[in-house]
């Protein structure tokens, strides 16, 4: 099947209209025709070429909306016409004790990211800026009704990723929960954590988007360029969620845990960290990395979403403005997240 | 009530007899003789001015045996006769959240260590190389009759530092642990991870000390200077107790760990640590940090002891054998903890 797509030739090219082949739908696969497709700084990342060598042409996307138009003979979770997702994998070995476990994106042998990696059957995968993807139904996800598809397609990634370690780490009632930066990632953090009742903290730069942190759920809103807000914050977090993939200084942030305080990085940064110990020892902190999420708890997370009433605040584009929005995310300039409606590409 | 010690004169400076003022016995206070007080490389750190300046002259020791000879108008918990402990703190606000949830080491106000800290009252503490100490009740252990009183002295810190964290990261049977270093500390780690249940493997620099860690308890032995080591316990345990001050590459040690597994440093090395952000975030890692444990954690950790007749291995010396013992600890030359027979000190 030959579908089109918007995909980068080569590293820092700009991307541009295709075509590309989709595999034949096999038993327990389902055809997706895709509606929306989130925009991700990963996807930003990787056809620049800042992860290293890519096997272009890249369609990127892997914050996936769309509807069910086929399905495998043995596919029981998902029926034609179904409103499903995909999220940042698209496959595992399914028997190592992490896949097992529920932790797919943890897999042994690797996982298989949704594009630019290579599938089990040995095919490179390609994303969701396209009209239709093939994918393994046990990793399509079901969209509840309660979510609008467009503010769900950032859930497949920014959602899950941010979900991930506040279950992890206990946020709800009583819980004090600080989100480092405001941006994909850090809306959802905000969203979510304010959802599953924990008391919430922006800390960005500058005051500049704190009424919308204060719409989106936060109780408090803090600019960590006031050197005094480390001062006032010291020890007061049970739990802060880093999604700030620049080097930050650590000790800083760590001081403003209580005593089992978790700092979590859901980013990671190109170089590496400095830590000073007594920063942890001196309160029995934490400071751990979480990424995505397995397929259940996607699904326990969607569903959440749909209970609460949550989606992505997102900005629609077609996609021909796919290379306008990259430069846009990379001057942070998005509310919080573009998501390209996916039949401007027809 | 003046009282025979050994004190170090000055910053470096070898450690010579003395002559101490220890305080009347206040309505809650508490007067041991003390019996046997262990060699912590914390007091050679502390007398060689390696943590910054201290208030000399400086009684070290903070693993003390003794038992009380009289007690005050005041206090319920321990009588006259009784066979007691104190680990490494006499005092704290009692007032802050930490210390109303038995996190007193973590004190908000700071809490008094046993020497070369300043107490409530104002005075400065001196610790257990001497022949009594005068301590607040409510900061004195009961030592079970189960542990031979030299055996218990290092208890009071070498054990509830490591006992702490192993509680804490929930080991146990099913659990694989693994003790970076076998000295003071790590032998203690792995007598208890041992008798919690856990599998426990010890990673020490080379296998010279293999035989007595399995003696000990250690069901696995691997030289970290064999780089075989990393690649076949990659991604094995569940928790790892690091003792060693020094700096470690980290990102190898982090790499060992399972899915959710947790490195805890319950030594701080002088110089901050560098962490890849990726070692963490590719399997939901942390690294920790632990420093003693509150008063109830060490009771607890004493009756644990006492009912699967644990204590340390310690060398017994005399009082004017501190000097080269302290020579000795430097070498790593000790299996595994020195304690002063302070009846050598009369």
């Amino acid at each position: 099947m030959r579908v089109t797509a918007y995909a980068a030739p080569a590293a820092g090219q700009p991307l541009a209209p295709t075509v590309i082949e989709r595999r034949d739908v096999g038993p327990n696969d389902v055809l997706i025709q895709i509606e929306y497709a989130g925009i991700c700084h990963s996807d930003i990342h990787t056809v620049k070429g800042d992860w290293g060598p890519q096997p272009f042409p890249v369609v990127p996307g892997h914050e996936i909306v769309g509807t069910v138009t086929e399905i495998g003979a043995d596919v029981t979770r998902h029926a034609v016409g179904d409103r499903v997702g995909v999220g940042c994998m698209v496959n595992s070995c399914g028997e190592c004790t992490n896949c097992r476990n529920g932790d797919e994106q943890y897999c042994q042998k690797g996982m298989v990211g949704t594009y630019a990696a290579t599938d089990r059957d040995g095919t490179t995968t390609q994303g969701g800026y396209s009209t239709h993807v093939v994918v393994d139904a046990d990793y399509v996800l079901s969209v509840p009704d309660g979510i609008d598809a467009p503010a769900a397609a950032p859930l497949l990634c920014a959602g899950i990723t941010t979900y991930a370690p506040l279950r992890r780490w206990g946020a709800g009632p009583g819980k004090r929960v600080a989100v480092v930066g405001l941006g994909g990632l850090g809306h959802m953090a905000v969203k979510l954590a304010h959802a599953m009742g924990a008391d919430v903290t922006v800390l960005s730069q500058s005051l500049k988007k704190q009424e919308d942190g204060l719409r989106l759920g936060a109780d408090d809103y803090f600019a960590t360029s006031d050197p005094a807000t480390f001062e006032q914050l010291a020890g007061r977090f049970d739990l802060i969620i880093n999604t700030v993939s620049a080097r930050i200084d650590l000790d800083s942030y760590l001081g403003l845990l209580a005593v089992d305080g978790t700092l979590v990085n859901v980013g990671a940064p190109p170089e590496p960290l400095s830590v000073n110990v007594f920063s942890l020892i001196g309160a029995r902190r934490s400071f751990a990395g979480s990424m995505i999420g397995g397929i259940a708890l996607t699904q326990e997370m969607l569903d959440f979403c749909a209970e609460h009433h949550l989606g992505a605040e997102v900005e629609i584009i077609a996609a021909d403005q796919v290379n306008e929005a990259y430069e846009r995310v990379l001057a942070s300039d998005v509310r919080y997240r573009f998501v390209i409606d996916t039949s401007t590409l027809v």
